[in-house]
């Protein structure tokens, strides 16, 4: 019925990679240390600022995200130094673990899992640890498909204390604004397979004039990810190691289509996508993790209920050749989640809303076809 | 003249990459949690064990090839330990150099860049360093030219010492022999842009049961490279941080193209491909860097001499669509460097020595045009 490798990817990322992009990886490979690479790194560094939203030119790692959110805690924080972190799932979870790792001692900051913290709650966390060096944040939890508010928190970082502000921007940087000079974030992280449409293997990283102060301070060994080495290196147009070309080639062509959409057409994109996908499944009476406040343009969380199995869901979506995500950890089997990011247009959410809703009928759900889809059609027509 | 973009890649990696890989890397994204890629993870783990010539699952990282580098350091040597580093060039400059940053006692054997280190001195360095906890090699020194003979270098440590072999493969796996488990090599690590004929971005370890159990031991703080995670879940069929899947695409597609020629072959194709070159290069009158000894089947490399400059050459070559290499570090504008490597086959040198005699010629160096290739194809014809 349906054919083979014709796949709808709607995880939180990665997202399909758009033609322009897939043919631009195709160019003929060539030497890192070429003039045509230098040309490359230095462009794609300059493009990049205004989606972190920052003057300071974001350096360029070859790795999974994961490689620059440690490279953001060991060029900034020392063994035995305090570090706060907002938890709000899996993701900040992960810069606590890192933390931990490299001897730091961590401030949780442990936020119920599809919720957003109070600004009280992080003006206390500071209060009560008033010498954190650093506090993580994470912009999108992929996890659960919060946004997390970092235009209204960084300034409170900075208001109430002297730390770093340092942000995980992965599944959300190109998607949703990112103003780091104007809100005061101090170090952004994000990688390529995301909104910004190609495969993973980059990662960046943008770096304020007051954390270079701190890094240039900061005792810790390290080699591949030392931030000094990728901000003397691109000076030079260059990257200290072999950088993944074939990934260059695709970021010049994914910033081509990002450009020509233009940064406020792209955010509504997302913003219009994240708002058919929550009309729809309230539409079907499916309980939504997050609130209309906290929910995140990238990614919906939706809770299992009964009557029906999520896992089974799952299922189903994949045989019509729709992917979408389970929970991860505790959220294993209770939570699936519908990616809405990149390379995804609001027409795009439409099938998956279909599919869920045969797939609710088999598991003897009480529905009417059509139903979210009408929800998320009244959504749309009001932008188009 | 030249079409543009119709590069010849001569550089001693990254290789060009063949049409079957870069269809393959064509491929609709996929989940990397998805089924499609743990059966892709754990089948190219599998079939990369003979290209390292070992029974243990080789593992693999996102990122260039330091950063498998770094994670051979930091996974098995600490702080105030003792490392030999036998130092033939960059790449053994810079195990030297990330051993240093992590605090660890570095004993280099410093050999005569372009030599490959006698047996006597290596043991002499285990003699007079009984303490060291491990060895590191470079086998192909990119930088030189030379391949070191792990076969012959590796037994003596074993014999010797109880120290730990660890090898940096990354520009000769996939092109020469590599007989880890024989040899008793403890860890190899490799890059993807080179004989695998893939763009940069994937790197790999394979260790051996000695080294893991001094892994388990080691107590140095780290995250994304620390080995144990990559093993822990290599057995779930899957990586501990995102893989660059389109690289793996386009790895399992360069695999079923190594595996269709299959190592005799390719190994005796790497040889064929040195010898015309350096027969070639003689017949010049160029000074070869290496002796026939040394000489590594992947790149070869030229003193620059009287009456021509190696910097002109390299820019007439890129004129007529040739890549090749310069000298690093203090080699910097005394050498250029032929890589004959990955996707390059006899044929493929030939325009290469012909655009040498042509540069060679208009700086006025006394020579007959077809002096090189036929000395190139002596050699060649005498395998076909």
């Amino acid at each position: 019925m349906f054919i083979a490798n014709k796949i709808n990817l709607r995880i939180p990322g990665p997202t399909p990679i758009p033609p322009a992009v897939q043919a631009a990886m195709n160019k003929p490979m060539i030497g890192h240390r070429s003039g045509e690479a230098s040309t490359l790194i230095n462009e794609v560094s300059e493009r990049l600022k205004p989606f972190f939203g920052t003057n300071e030119p974001p350096l360029l790692f070859t790795g999974s995200g994961t490689s620059v959110l440690e490279a953001a805690v060991i060029n900034t924080v020392q063994p035995k130094e305090e570090a706060i972190v907002v938890v709000t799932g899996v993701f900040g979870d992960r810069f606590a673990k890192i933390l931990t790792e490299y001897g730091v001692t961590v401030k949780r900051l442990d936020v119920e899992w599809g919720k957003t913290p109070e600004p009280e709650a992080v003006k206390n966390m500071l209060k009560q640890n008033p010498n954190a060096k650093a506090v993580f944040f994470t912009q999108c939890e992929t996890s659960t498909g919060v946004l997390n508010p970092i235009d209204k928190l960084a300034p409170i970082v900075k208001e109430h204390s002297d730390a770093l502000v340092i942000v995980d921007a992965v599944s959300s940087l190109g998607a949703v604004p990112f103003e780091m000079d104007q809100w005061g974030v101090d170090i952004t992280v994000a990688g390529s397979q995301k909104a910004l449409m190609i495969p993973a293997g980059l990662a960046f990283a943008a770096v304020s004039q007051k954390a270079w102060k701190v890094i240039e301070e900061n005792k810790n060994p390290k080699f591949y990810l030392d931030f000094r080495r990728y901000r003397d290196n691109l000076i030079k147009g260059t990257t200290p190691f072999t950088p993944a070309v074939s990934l260059l080639f695709g970021l010049d062509a994914s910033l081509e289509l990002l450009e020509q959409e233009g940064l406020p057409k792209i955010f509504k994109r997302h913003e219009v996508m994240k708002e058919m996908t929550r009309s729809a499944i309230r539409a079907l009476s499916l309980p939504l993790m997050t609130s209309d406040q906290d929910a995140s343009p990238t990614v919906t969380s939706v809770y299992q209920a009964d009557g029906w199995n999520s896992e089974s869901l799952r299922s189903d979506l994949k045989n019509m050749g729709i992917v979408i995500a389970g929970g991860q950890q505790h959220l294993k089997g209770k939570i699936f989640r519908i990616g809405h990011m990149g390379y995804c247009d609001p027409l795009d959410v439409l099938p998956v809303l279909s599919a869920i809703e045969i797939s609710l009928k088999k598991q003897n759900v009480a529905l009417s076809f059509g139903t979210a889809i009408q929800a998320a059609e009244e959504v749309l027509s009001t932008y188009v």
